[in-house]
């Protein structure tokens, strides 16, 4: 028979089962400090129609997206997980409870050109509040100590959440008079770390801005301190503009509450030059980076917006969000050796039969089970020697030899596959259980 | 602007966030139990190359598939985690480790005709044993337990698995002369719950069966009694057959050591109309069904075959393996009130602060949170009123209410939500969880 040659595509993240792990661990660890907040679990078709899921996008999206007819039927598949909870929100809207606090972990897609480090497949892990008609500038407050958590329980300590808020930038732009042009501008501050300020000031010149504006535009981002400094300097600016001066209000409102929330000082800070995407975000905008990592990007970005559901309703569905999108942060994390693939087992336990009937073996592994620790038993009639060796690449823990010998004299023979220790015990689940080092006990 | 309604596609299916807390708690039983056994996840692409993912495919499932160009690829959404599986094991041989026990639960897409009850979008919850040349008869054995376990964890006791062999069906086929519309036959016998003996002996004669296969085929499925008692009478056929033998033997096999495995008697039984598909399934077969819910069809089916990834690669790689469908299987219970959707929040815990500052509710929220316990803030400014009826409406079982009095006394009030018991007592996150009956508390 031909053989047809067994490959994935460029762009679709396919881990072996040891990375497989550590991924799911950290999904997981996002999943439970989500439900730590009480946020509610949705799941969205990854089909959508087209007509529903593009109500919004344009442009670079549209290009992006993986679009097909079947049947009669114009279908797209989801490039993020907003569209569909706007969508969903709006659709179940008589049956949701508001603020609705949903989390979301899911696959998007979106056909980019393949590079190394760019998925056209990957999961983005989503947390949204929405408000029905009004949604306190609190819950603005609250997201930075999620996101703390988040990476703290990941292990990591040196990140830092950037805040900012679009109003202040929006504001700014009205006063000087460069209210149309404010996209391309924040198209260029976004660049200063890139290409730095000399090369950012031609680019402004280039676009007609003149030199008073862009004078103020320096001044404003150039804005240093702790964070209560730049609050006070973005008082004193003297702009007289109203968004500007409620963007100042809500970022000292969140900035007060932040601490509160128990974020320690050194984990989040105010920069101004942040602005996310370009017309969706209208107030509070948020980017996490870790430290040591800058080249990785933003881990987890978001920020608050007017209006979820625009193209679907007329009520008025105010929120704030964030997302981690977790398959790029796990290739980064692990092509920079950060993270590391420790376990290449489920099992914490594998069972050895060296006999005939099976029966005592199936026992204590059910027994062992009952107990919370996961355990295989080793079915296939090979010699001694190749059950270890596959227990050693499996790299599991703990092996329980059970022989002729051990059944006559109700024991079993344990081995520590790390120290090499060995000792016959009696065969008893609990006696086994003390030997078990760092393993996880959680009865059913 | 105009609206575009906010719909989601049939066939699609979609929950309310209440639902959905019962399917994660299903999915989530499901996955805890394939880890109690050592099976390791793997999470391939939703999207394939329709060249890899067709490789066998033909008829019916091609049909149905979801294929579309994008840019020069020709690509298919997979219709099932077992095509998947071989690629992945083919693709990934050399760095697994076999007996490969592998489990993956995931979305899988066929196009079928819209129905109530028909999903085109399902999530399929698979394990299964690869063995690298050959894979002992024992783990035929094993999955029934696995099965078992996971249906008695989740609630269920009066449910059978049906065990068959198609190498007693083929050989059977192959004595009477009837190999080449052995598929035919299977079909036909397939109908016999149906259509009754008589239909089918009508089919029977239809497509040129003689009477006396006739008979032998009646002979064979009629067999009655007890597990022993079949598999008695089987060796009494006589016939012949090597196949048939084969089969016979292995049979008696797996069913020596599912009891062995722990499986009761009344959880499973041999079923000699169960045949599984046509021509992927070369040894053991199951099939489970809820006793009082046969209507349900069968809720975890699969079987042992000779050869996952023929189409991939010339190492001979036989496998058993079963699948849970899961959308399907939710949808029914559902349906039919077999299960029910008893929390319609994530949170345990509803804190109420009724005062400017937060930093008490906040704390308490942090400490709740490090014991376990998932807590929310009510963080919208709102009278006392509104927000007991978010917590009643979410049905959050107890309340915490902190005030500037509560705050003063260093104390908080907290009302058990079910009961209507309220209590005045010390701000002290032990004293709070002394008080959460049937919440889990699990110290992180």
């Amino acid at each position: 028979m031909t053989k047809i040659e067994p490959r994935t595509l460029a762009g679709f993240m396919e881990l072996l089962p040891n990375e497989q792990i550590l991924f799911n661990q950290i999904k997981e660890t996002i999943e439970t400090t989500y439900k730590k907040y009480g946020f509610l679990p949705i799941d969205t078709p990854i089909i959508e129609l087209s007509e529903v899921l593009l109500a919004k996008a344009g442009g670079e999206t549209e290009k992006q997206i993986y679009r097909f007819q079947k049947g009669d039927n114009d279908l797209s598949l989801r490039f993020d997980l907003t569209v569909p909870l706007a969508k969903y929100v709006a659709k179940n809207y008589g049956n949701l409870s508001f603020p609705f606090r949903r989390y979301q972990i899911g696959k998007v897609y979106r056909g980019e050109r393949a590079q190394k480090g760019r998925y056209r497949e990957f999961y983005q892990c989503d947390i949204d509040i929405i408000g029905d008609g009004e949604l306190d500038i609190i819950n603005d407050a609250e997201i930075p100590s999620i996101i703390y958590d988040i990476f703290t329980n990941l292990g990591f300590e040196d990140f830092t959440i950037r805040i900012n808020n679009r109003k202040i930038l929006n504001g700014l732009f009205e006063e000087i008079g460069q209210k149309e042009q404010s996209e391309e501008i924040l198209r260029i501050i976004d660049k200063i770390e890139k290409i730095g300020k000399e090369a950012v000031v031609e680019e402004f010149e280039k676009i007609g801005v003149n030199s008073e504006q862009i004078n103020k535009i320096i001044e404003f981002i150039e804005i240093e301190g702790t964070t209560n400094e730049k609050l006070e300097k973005l008082e004193k600016l003297n702009i007289e503009n109203e968004t500007y001066k409620q963007g100042v209000k809500e970022l000292k409102e969140v900035i007060k509450n932040i601490k509160i929330f128990g974020v320690p000082e050194k984990n989040f800070k105010v920069d101004l030059t942040i602005a996310r995407g370009l017309d969706y975000y209208t107030g509070t905008v948020y980017e996490t980076f870790l430290n040591e990592y800058r080249e990785i990007g933003s881990v987890c970005s978001g920020g608050r917006y007017e209006n979820l559901a625009e193209y679907y309703t007329n009520k008025k569905l105010p929120g704030v969000g964030v997302s981690i999108g977790l398959t790029r942060l796990f290739y980064k994390l692990n092509e920079l050796n950060i993270i590391k693939a420790t376990k290449r087992a489920v099992a914490e336990v594998l069972i050895i039969p060296m006999l005939e009937n099976l029966t005592e073996p199936i026992k204590l592994a059910t027994k062992l089970r009952k107990m919370g620790i996961n355990t295989e038993i080793f079915l296939n009639n090979k010699k001694l020697k190749a059950k270890f060796k596959y227990a050693d690449k499996l790299e599991i823990p703990y092996v329980v030899v059970i022989g002729e010998d051990e059944v006559k004299e109700n024991k079993v023979t344990i081995k520590n596959m790390k120290t090499g220790e060995e000792e016959k015990i009696a065969n008893d689940e609990v006696e086994i259980i003390k030997r078990l080092e760092g393993v996880n006990i959680k009865i059913d």
